[in-house]
């Protein structure tokens, strides 16, 4: 970290500031200029804070050089991390599928996609039985009912399931689920991370839309900092002035994120978009740019859907997308997870 | 709620369309254009989606005429909803300041500020006691300790104290607490805002720095479905490309806020540009446009706060500050709230 | 378009809205019901402004239906529009490379790096002669004789060339410039817009990087209703709230376009990152998702680059992806466009 | 300027870049740590880009410690620019209203809202000959024919004239403008922007919708660096994720711009918001940040107005505002500026 010094900085001040920092157990190198001073900072500054430093008054500006994140740092770890679902592999080579509806809505409508998408090659099933919704007046999903049906659809099919949490007093309810998912508006819940970070569970954690991917790699920290480091994470779509679609997809957050963390990378072009025709194309992008899975919602009536109904497949178009996904997935050098039924 | 129907939209399923809208409820007025058949929907929309009618292959677009909230919306309560926290009013007309620590470090800081904030005549004291922080590596808050200290504040001072909470767990710590907060990163934690609606304190809901007016509307709707009206609104910047300050501060939300809904809006000018500097000239504006109140970090030794010492004031700062808020407020017309020192 | 009056909507300000309508040429359709008057304009609303309707009195809210661009709309237009240029395809399923360098610096680094690319098989030669910098104290490009040395590249490899305009009054230099490219910071230059739709040039239209895509089209409409219907539209990046990297692609707005329009549509991965490392898989990305062409920076020495070395390959580095370029494009269906030397 | 070296640089690729500095008349300041080396570049670095250091092999990092701007930066010119129009001031405590419709439409209009807006007090006069429009069906302004009326109006009321400059080629159209003003579009117009450098006349320069403080201020140094020291700068809202209004004011441009330059700073209310209601609050907003005028719309019919008639204030309703303005700007304890009739 380097710390450029005010042109009139108070000599005392500075001393003081000198002294706070050796006290941190920082070793201090000071480049004295014409008219700038300057202190680096050499030790390990990820719980030095820019704004701390900022407040200083004899501070005129402050420069991280190494990135405020540890565990997630490719640097610290660099070869990729392979999270291990029950045998489904995501990371390292390794491409996984995760499909299911939006929302569990009832058993026929999920045993039905999960069989569907099974069926089709989908190692992972998703479906929502908490539901974050804008309105109060929306369909909250299912509850802890909805997690029921979920795990007949999982002993049905043998699929692992994913599902998303919604707070802390839940977790008892997700002993059977298998990757416990973090949505967009949690990402920065740290409370909620801090608990994950308890569980030996992998965690699925979407960026928030308006979050940057330092951000991201931060609340993974929170995770793994806890000592759980089986974390995914999924870029879903940020939020924009661009309006013709729900949320603008930031494909460049593969590759760059695949530079700055070991983690595995996913793309969920469903709500990215939120519109059913661009599922197959950004899809096809994602494995392109790098990415280790999609998570793509399919449900056997969208027209029915209880939510997210524009976006959702149907089973015959998602068996289509997968014969595209399995060609593409090699193509770009990568191996499609093995399905592997889990201990029902 | 208008729904435009495709042009070459299938009869049967149109009729089916019509079926289940009136099933829910609805009176339909159809409109048959030469191209185009628009729907019009009666009734209470609050509970439909445009998500949902997107879904239907039939549907072209939509188009919500009445807001999604209600219990928010000023249509339905014109007048202002005045929130009562032990006396001190916020809202019509009357206009209150919160002042204090960005958090609780300790007890003499505590002590000190809150003398002093009153002194200079806030009528609540704000401190964080549970942090939300970027890095798990940074100071975390105080927590119960905290709370603990910022109530042996309020004792001494009288102020009424307003402070943030980060998960339901603790609510049962909040029992002396008389504003709850809800932070920009929890704007749409629908389960904490859940039971907020259950409680019966004042609710000072932050505007998620991404997020609109209607989702902020949607939220506060969250927690009045539940039970609770006292709901204080509070813009605090939003997220843009703007680098040299930390957020932006939209003061546009102020009359778009007031137009919409009944509850009050308040600024924390501290919050939204991160900068000492700006504190002074954000608070005027906040005033002229006419917010209920404003939110401003005051500590006694900025250099040496633990968070976000760049943009608290000092004690001196912030008295200056007051002294042309004194003026200012009844300048565009409201009056200063009252210090009311709560029952201790 | 649909237009819903408000509730108390003036009898007779609804009647002088209704005849100024009528007097326009427009069929109305109307629609009472029990609170809401709607009228359903019909005809062709593309120079009706919905600002110009939200200006009447009765006026609550106005619903555009069809597109407001008429020429770049696919509905007018089903079959993709192939761009021609001396040969050189771009649309309808042949993919075309640009490839060259941020600016013509010297007559050495301009043939060297065209014969590079040529043998890697770019099909069209880049190099900004006139160049937009944030900073009046940048580098500006060589100008006139920028485009010379550009044009003797063009006579040495026999590949056309495409280049920026920065000003109508530059028009008479660009006669031999096969494709005219208006930069992000003009899409909305609609002086020069309206002079490059007389000409018969096939004109490259960069995305303004604040810009909505419908925004974009009624750019290509303002160069389409001159006559000139040979518009390429290309997606550079928009701003963003992430500052990773120097913009963010936005992937999605290629299938978005694809369905809006029967333009083609291009991707420039250089400057929607501006990193190196970054190129390659966005190039791959802009492929699979359906895109006719990308732009690539390549530099013969990018360290010593006047602008943009950050983000250009190496003559070595565009070759490996030339390669797997010509193999990833016919993998998605596409052709890639031959090479055909241009009259001299 | 801080360089801070890549912990691996290659020796001799370091010293070229030091002799490439060195080179370019800078003095270097080394300081080398354990594992950084750090190069203090002493001189005018104005003209060095950020992304020229990037792109060497050797640098990981630069910081730039001096902004890249010099004529329009405060550090170089302490006291605020006053920009005299014919003896109207603005800047340096005197505070200036610009009013008027968005477009010249007809001889009768233009003159009355001229006599109306001079009447309430206006002192400078707006309207618009050559528009901006999205689309190319809008009505595009009445052009040179639109400047005659609005010297018309001059002539009448003896107002100075503001209005927009849509490319270099009408340079002469305008000299009888008192202030020729460069629209949010053609921010970046740098073509335009070196044009109007070499003329006498003050500039009205706009923030672009997307662009950076920073970026505003590069723009005013392009005229500056021109010979032209008289530039307004005028803030008129921001493109954000926010869908209620047209655009988001960013009220803290002003303080902000005000601290970085010594430039008269304005604000567009009726552009911001696009609403009327907006139109009072955001200019009591404006004045309360420190803002040294205000733009507004005036049109004597909004409902027939040709273009934004949402937001244009009747004569009425800006006779009103005026009142507010003349009290509030000397309670901010600034003056507001003679009406001075202009030399016809």
């Amino acid at each position: 970290m380097i710390i450029v010094l005010k042109n009139n900085a108070d000599a005392q001040k500075v001393e003081e500031l000198k002294q706070t920092l050796t006290g941190k157990g920082f070793k201090l190198h000071l480049s004295q200029g014409e008219n700038t001073t300057i202190i680096g900072l050499i030790g390990d500054t990820s719980n030095i804070s820019e704004d701390w430093l900022y407040a200083k008054d004899v501070v005129d500006s402050v420069k991280r050089i190494k990135e405020p994140y540890k565990k997630a740092n490719r640097d610290m770890h660099p070869s990729d991390t392979v999270v291990d679902i029950g045998g489904v592999k995501i990371g390292g080579g390794s491409f996984a599928v995760i499909a299911g509806p939006c929302s569990v809505e009832t058993r026929p409508q999920m045993i039905e996609v999960a069989e569907d998408v099974k069926s089709s090659g989908a190692q992972l099933l998703r479906g929502g039985a908490f539901k974050p919704r804008t309105s109060p007046y929306s369909f909250q999903g299912l509850g802890s009912e909805g997690l029921k049906l979920l795990k007949e659809a999982k002993k049905a099919t043998g699929l692992p399931i994913v599902t998303e949490i919604m707070q802390i007093g839940h977790l008892d309810l997700f002993e059977d689920v298998d990757v416990i998912q973090v949505g967009t508006r949690n990402m920065q819940n740290f409370e909620l991370l801090k608990e994950l970070g308890k569980t030996k569970k992998p965690i699925l954690l979407k960026r928030g839309m308006a979050n940057t991917l330092e951000e991201l790699l931060m609340s993974a920290e929170y995770i793994m900092a806890g000592g759980n480091e089986q974390v995914i994470l999924c870029e879903r779509g940020i939020r924009t002035f661009e309006t013709s679609m729900r949320n603008t997809l930031d494909i460049s957050a593969v590759p760059m994120l695949k530079k700055k963390t070991h983690l595995p990378v996913i793309i969920d072009p469903s709500h990215a978009a939120g519109l059913k025709f661009m599922v197959e194309p950004l899809t096809m992008a994602a494995i392109a740019a790098g990415a280790d899975g999609v998570m793509i919602e399919v449900h056997n009536n969208p027209e029915k859907a209880l939510c997210d109904g524009m976006q959702s497949l149907t089973p015959k178009m998602f068996d289509d997308l997968m014969n595209k996904v399995k060609k593409t997935v090699p193509f770009f050098g990568k191996t499609m997870a093995a399905q592997v039924p889990v201990n029902r």
